[in-house]
């Protein structure tokens, strides 16, 4: 298929894969019978964008992330960045989607946003050579990769940190045609810019990130990779509104509450 | 309800969760219709169970693994075990059944067993009071959480090294009644024994780690959560292979190759 903007909805009748058609506030949600692998078939049921909820548009069965993977980043985090990605996984139990609210775990009392350039895997696949991951990847989206910062130095390890439920915002939907090598990425807080890089200062690109983790495990149509984050991480609190922007991607809006 | 031993079988005509019945050579599996959970309905079907091959006895959304949960583990290590208990998870690609091969990664000199305790969850939670554990666990089984331990050296984070296709080995099968406060663990590699310990070794024992892990995360029917190993792990190499004994439980043999 060509360039489509793939999401899933809960509409009037149920929750669907869609393909998002026009622009603005005439877009429609075409349905997608099944899901959106291969080649999707169409319901021909459409709706008015604006009529329906977007929810994450992939349920992954793992979240795969590289820590690290910006100079600046690894700087203001206290060290150099290591020269091999560094991954680490988030539960599928932290996606939620568009809108949904950020939960502050009442266990933590420092949790930082962190807004991230997001791959959708296409199909299954194993031992992926960097020159042939673009056949293997369904489309981008964005992501918040939303870390308790005390958590994550208590432990050494990141899992707990990373893993508390609703700390993986994914959305609005993924475009399957787009050149990862060089989107503005900006996060805001209430409107505050606080993140505003570029996915050119990727350590390791897109290609080198697939080529990596497939020779670890395999990778499953929907599995999520997020790419790191660049500086100008910091701190969210309850009534707050985080924002991540990338071009070509739109932008991910989350509310942050206290649990 | 009572003790049922659940598996996963491939049969002559296909794939099925089984209630597995009688001792020995004598067992039977009798098919369940549709998972495991909640009160099981049988088609009827029964197979002698020698004629049927085993596999992983559940599909889990996510294994969650905790590190150092046993003191002379956490010493031989290099280290003390931390207070609070430190988790981390393998991607379920790395889940394989009894008798499959653990693949060693090319790209790693030094691959090691780690025979534990796993427990299964029964049903969604998430906040779950230690003294109420018991009514959220399916029942219990052995893992192997492999780990090639010179990647979990070199990346600090321990993803990688333990999230190779295959370094997750499950099963036999899960017992549901079953009290794991004191159940020899014991590890052999081609007979010889390498881990002679006792889950009542336990730093954090079962109830104290699902209260843990579901303060952070929602736990889902079918997922599994490592609950450590003992002192004892060491290298495996290709052509060997590696048992771990629980009491109660069974054996979970698996032969060792090279990718």
């Amino acid at each position: 298929m060509g360039a489509v903007r793939i999401a899933r909805i809960a509409h009037p009748a149920g929750v669907a894969f869609v393909s998002i058609e026009g622009e603005g506030s005439d877009q429609v949600a075409a349905e997608i019978s099944e899901h959106p692998f291969g080649t999707p078939e169409f319901t021909g049921r459409r709706w008015p964008l604006a009529d329906t909820r977007l929810l994450a548009p992939i349920l992954p069965t793992k979240v795969v992330c590289v820590g690290k993977n910006y100079a600046d980043h690894a700087r203001e985090m206290g060290g150099e960045a290591p020269a091999d990605p560094v991954i680490f996984m988030k539960p599928s139990t932290t996606v939620v989607g568009p809108g949904a609210a950020i939960k502050l775990p009442r266990d933590s009392s420092r949790v930082d946003f962190e807004g991230e350039l997001a791959l959708v895997i296409g199909q299954p696949c194993r031992d992926v050579p960097a020159a042939r991951a673009g056949g293997v990847i369904l489309g981008y989206t964005i992501a918040n990769d939303v870390t308790a910062r005390d958590q994550q130095q208590h432990d050494g390890q990141w899992t707990r940190a990373k893993g508390h439920d609703t700390f993986c915002p994914l959305g609005p939907w993924i475009e399957t045609q787009l050149d990862p090598a060089d989107l503005d990425l900006k996060t805001t807080v209430d409107g505050e810019v606080k993140q505003d890089s570029s996915t050119a200062f990727l350590l390791h690109g897109v290609p080198e990130l697939v080529e990596w983790i497939s020779k670890v495990m395999t990778l499953l149509p929907g599995d999520v990779i997020l790419t790191g984050t660049p500086a100008g991480v910091g701190q969210i609190v309850a009534g707050q509104t985080v924002s991540v922007s990338i071009t070509g991607l739109g932008t991910l809006t989350n509310p942050v509450v206290n649990r």
